[in-house]
């Protein structure tokens, strides 16, 4: 048996999918700890191979660390600037790609690199499925934030290497994305 | 300035999250032409990183090609199969892992390696957001089509090469995901 959605729900969710956005501008308004364990709690309930369920979240919380990912940033984004020609170099170079500072949580989300889980079922042709499913967890999660009216940036101009160092992340855990989170001005 | 959304929406978004499976069986009934490109129409939508839009779709129609597609997936998972010991090699073999022959449409997600569009912005550190971003237009196609009432199964083994050579996709095409679509029994 399966739950038939209503014609009114699904123009909705069609508008959730225009209007979603990846937000690099916050208001410092915090998100409180029950939204945000409801966010990470529907994200573990997205698809994954072999139901392996590899997804890993980090919440940072303290200001020193993401001042740190912050500096990381700065610093891979000079170096991405310098891939451009004048011109266009110039005009990356305005462009506010993170709200890293504003942004009032930050999520770092890993991947297992083998999880137990699943015993490795659908997987062994194409074992990068595992990290999809991560990412399938962080695109539930980007949905279910805009529609509780929350704004999601995801900052990928980092080095995975150095962001595990800051963040001490286990050694079997893959980096997927470095997440911003929070209310929109 | 941000739509709202009510929160009889957001309800039922998580209702959507919680009904959403990987579906390994299908009616015949087939999907008209119409849905099958609303479903890729609003994939289109989901975020890419440098708004790279590297997302390429290949519906499979012929029955010719299906079936090629089957074979290849039979043969891949009798060596999946041979990985696990004995008790649970006979557990494995006992599950349906596919509904390859019964779905009325298969729908091959590849992404381009390199997309030109984007200039290459936000992937100087993390190149697999390009992939990671057709994954999650796969993510927000799998919701849509479980608000319409279809269902969606992910079928992960396959060895992409022989994949690539079957469909005849284009050199600087990743195959991400192959999908098998259908309203269910």
């Amino acid at each position: 048996m399966n739950k038939e959605f209503e014609k009114t729900f699904v123009n909705d969710l069609e508008e959730l999918f225009l209007w979603r956005r990846d937000v690099k501008s916050f208001s410092n308004t915090t998100i409180d700890q029950d939204t945000l364990e409801r966010l990470m709690s529907f994200a573990c309930k997205a698809p994954s191979v072999g139901n392996s369920q590899p997804w890993r979240f980090m919440l940072i919380n303290t200001l020193e660390t993401r001042q740190a990912i912050f500096e990381e940033f700065k610093r891979e984004n000079k170096q991405a600037a310098e891939r451009y020609k004048k011109e266009t170099k110039q005009e990356y170079l305005k462009l506010k790609l993170e709200g890293l500072l504003e942004a009032p949580s930050h999520l770092a989300v890993y991947s297992e690199t083998t999880p137990l889980r699943g015993k490795g079922l659908g997987r062994s042709t194409m074992p990068e499925t595992v990290r999809y499913s991560t990412v399938l967890a962080i695109g539930q999660l980007w949905l279910h934030a805009r529609a509780l009216g929350l704004g999601l940036g995801w900052v990928s101009i980092l080095n995975p290497k150095n962001i595990n160092q800051i963040l001490q992340a286990p050694k079997n855990w893959d980096l997927i994305a470095y997440l911003c989170l929070g209310y929109q001005n």
